[in-house]
C-alpha cells in the first residue's frame, strides 16, 4: 500500500479534481503491475497495472489506495476491467468518499467473486487524498495557509525585509508543497513588495498563480505575468482600471472581475474550475480574511530560531476581531518537524461554526 | 552520576552563587552514602555522602558532578576530607570552572594517591551547573528570556488579555523553571496589567521578584507587594516620587534607586547579590531591551497551537532596531519538546560581539 502511495504521488497537483491513485498487481508475490493515474481524463491507475499485468493478472492480487470506481465517467468503470482480468483479491486502501463511487465498486467486485479487503493503511490514504476529500465531501478546496515567521512572531523586519526568514531546507520544503497544490493565492502586496515566482522551483508541477486585487495597482512588469512557466490569474473588482486590466490581458494574465472581491468569493472560482488544494502564500491581512471566511483547513507554519523584534514588523495573521485569548482559533491534530535550522509545525483549523 | 544530578537538582535555585552538587559513595556497588549541597554556607555534597558512608567509604569510589574543592571558604576544603576517608577511586563529572579551584583539586586527590577519573557524563553536568558557569567565566548571571506566543506570534490578543496563551502542562514547566532562578524580572507594565505572583506555585524555591518601574507609578496593591511568600526588589531612579517609594518600603519591598535603569545594570547588581540564573518574564519592550544590553544568553519560548491574529496585538520582542532579516539574532544548541498541546523551543543566543 505504501508503494501505491508512492505511485500515487507522482501525479501530485495534476489530477484534480480527480483524486490521487496508485496499484500495484502481485503475483504469487512478484510485482507484475504497476500504475498511477497522471490525470483528470486520462486511464485510472487500476487499468495501467492490470495492463501491464497482462496474462498475470489472472489470480494476481491487486492494491489500490482508493475504491476502484464502479461508473461511467471520463473512462469506463475500474471494476469491470478489475472483474475481466480474473484477479482473485483486492486491497483497497480506502472507501471513495464520492457518492457516486461510495461502496459500489467494492460490492460490485464482491459480486464478481472477488475477496475484498478494505480500510489497509488507512489514515495515511486519507491523508494522501485529503484534499481530494475535501472537496467531494464539503465541496470546496482544501485551503492551506503557509507562512514563515521568526521565533518572535515576525514575517519581516520593519519595513518589510524578509529574504530570508527561513534556511534553505525549509524553502525547498514549500517548494515542495507547491508542486502539491492546484492554485497559490496571493494579494497586491505580496507582488509589489516581493515580487514573487511562486512555482516549485524544479520540484514538479507549478500550479497555477492567484493574485487578489482590488485596484489592480500591480506593478507593470512582474515575475507573474511570465505565463510561460505557470498560468496567472488575477481577481479583481469592476472597479479596476480597464487599461490595467487590459495591460495584464496582454501579457496572457488571465483576470476575473467578481462583483465581491473576497478569498470566499475566489476559492469558490477556484473551485468550480477543478482545483482540490489551494495554497495561500499571503500577507497577514489577506490571511486574516481567508481565515474570516473559512476557506482555511490547514496551516503550515514555519519558525526560524532567530529574533528580528520590532512591535510593527508584520506578522502572520492581521485582524481577526479576537480580543480575548481564549476565543482564539485553535488548531488540532498538530505535528512538527525540524527542516534544517527550522521548525515546521502543522495543523488542521479547528472550525466548530462550519 | 545522574545520580548525582538528581541529588544536586534537589537545591536548584537554592545555592548561589554556589553550584548544584550531588554525590554518592558506592562500596564494591552498593551505596553506601549520598549527599547534595544545600545552599551557600552550608557544608558541601561530599561531607554529607562521606559522613553518611563513615568507615564504609574506605577504599570505596565516590562520585560527584563537580571537581572537589581544594580551598578554605566558607567551609573547609573537600579534598582533605576525601583523602581522609580513606577513599580510593573518585569520579568527577566535570572540572570546575572557578580559577580558584580549576584542576587543583584534581590534583591534590592524585598526589595523595587516589584514582581520578574526570569528564564522566560531562555534557550533562556542564548544563545542569550553566548558570554557575557563566557568573565564574563571564562574571555574570545566566540570562533566561521566557514568553508564550500563538502560533501567529502574539503574546497577548489586541488589548492586552493573555489568560491563557499555553495549557497546563506548559505553565507547570514555567513554575519549575521559576523554581530553579535565583530572580524574576519584570516591568511594570507586567504589574499592572498582569497582577503576577511569579512564585514556582508550589514547584519549590521561590526566587526574589525583580520590578524595573523608572517612575514607581505601580498599584498600590499587587500580588507582588506580598512579601511573605518571596522577596521583592524594585529598581527605580532618583526621580521616582519618594510617597511611592516609602509606600512600596511599607509593604515590606526593597526599592532600589539607580542612576540609569536599564536591563545591565539591574543584571550587574543581582550578580554582585549573588544571582545566578535571573528569569526575564516581561512583555515585548523590556525583553527588547534586555537583549539589546546583551544580559539574555537563553531563551524559553512557548508556541501555543492557536491563532488571535491582531496587527497591534502584543509580540515577545519590541525595538531591536533590525531593518533587514540577515542581521536578526540568531539562536543556536536549540531543543524542541511538546507540553501537552504546546511546544517549548530553547535555545541559546548566539553573541558575536560579546
Amino acid at each position: 500500500m505504501a508503494r501505491c502511495r508512492e505511485l500515487a504521488q507522482r501525479a501530485a497537483g495534476q489530477t484534480a479534481p480527480n483524486p490521487l491513485v496508485g496499484c500495484v498487481v502481485l503475483n504469487q508475490g512478484v510485482v507484475v503491475g504497476e500504475g498511477s493515474h497522471p490525470g483528470a481524463g486520462q486511464p485510472h491507475a487500476e487499468v495501467y497495472a492490470l495492463t501491464q499485468a497482462a496474462e498475470k493478472a489472472r489470480g494476481a492480487t491487486l492494491y489500490v489506495n482508493l475504491e476502484p470506481c464502479n461508473h461511467t465517467g471520463r473512462t469506463p468503470p475500474c471494476t469491470e476491467a478489475v472483474i475481466r482480468a480474473g484477479v482473485s483479491q483486492v486491497v483497497v486502501g480506502m472507501v471513495d468518499p464520492d457518492p457516486r463511487v461510495s461502496g459500489t465498486g467494492i460490492e460490485r467486485l464482491r459480486q464478481a467473486g472477488i475477496e475484498v479487503v478494505v480500510g489497509i493503511d488507512e489514515p495515511a490514504c486519507q491523508r494522501l487524498n485529503e484534499a481530494f476529500v475535501q472537496r467531494v465531501v464539503h465541496q470546496r478546496p482544501l485551503g492551506l495557509l503557509k507562512y514563515a515567521m521568526t521565533l518572535d512572531g515576525k514575517i519581516a523586519a520593519t519595513g518589510g525585509h524578509s529574504a530570508w526568514v527561513t534556511g534553505t531546507p525549509a524553502r525547498a520544503a514549500v517548494h515542495q508543497l507547491r508542486a502539491t497544490c492546484d492554485a497559490i493565492v496571493v494579494g497586491g502586496n505580496t507582488v509589489r513588495h516581493d515580487n514573487p515566482r511562486l512555482t516549485s522551483h524544479g520540484h514538479g508541477h507549478n500550479p497555477r498563480r492567484v493574485v487578489m486585487s482590488r485596484r489592480l495597482d500591480l506593478p507593470a512588469q512582474a515575475h507573474l505575468w511570465n505565463t510561460a512557466i505557470a498560468p496567472t490569474l488575477v481577481f479583481t473588482t469592476p472597479e479596476a482600471d480597464p487599461a490595467r486590466h487590459q495591460a495584464l490581458v496582454d501579457q496572457g494574465v488571465e483576470v476575473i472581475a467578481l462583483p465581491a472581491l473576497s478569498p470566499k468569493a475566489v476559492t469558490q472560482h477556484l473551485y468550480d474550475q477543478g482545483c482540490a488544494a489551494v495554497l495561500w502564500e499571503c500577507g497577514g491581512q489577506l490571511a486574516a480574511q481567508a481565515l474570516c471566511d473559512r476557506v482555511i483547513d490547514k496551516l503550515w507554519a514555519f519558525v526560524a530560531p532567530k529574533l528580528v523584534g520590532g512591535p510593527t514588523a508584520p506578522t502572520p495573521v492581521g485582524e481577526l476581531g479576537i480580543r480575548q485569548m481564549d476565543m482564539a482559533l485553535t488548531l488540532e491534530r498538530t505535528t512538527w518537524r525540524t527542516l534544517g535550522d527550522d521548525l515546521l509545525l502543522q495543523g488542521y483549523l479547528v472550525a466548530p461554526q462550519r
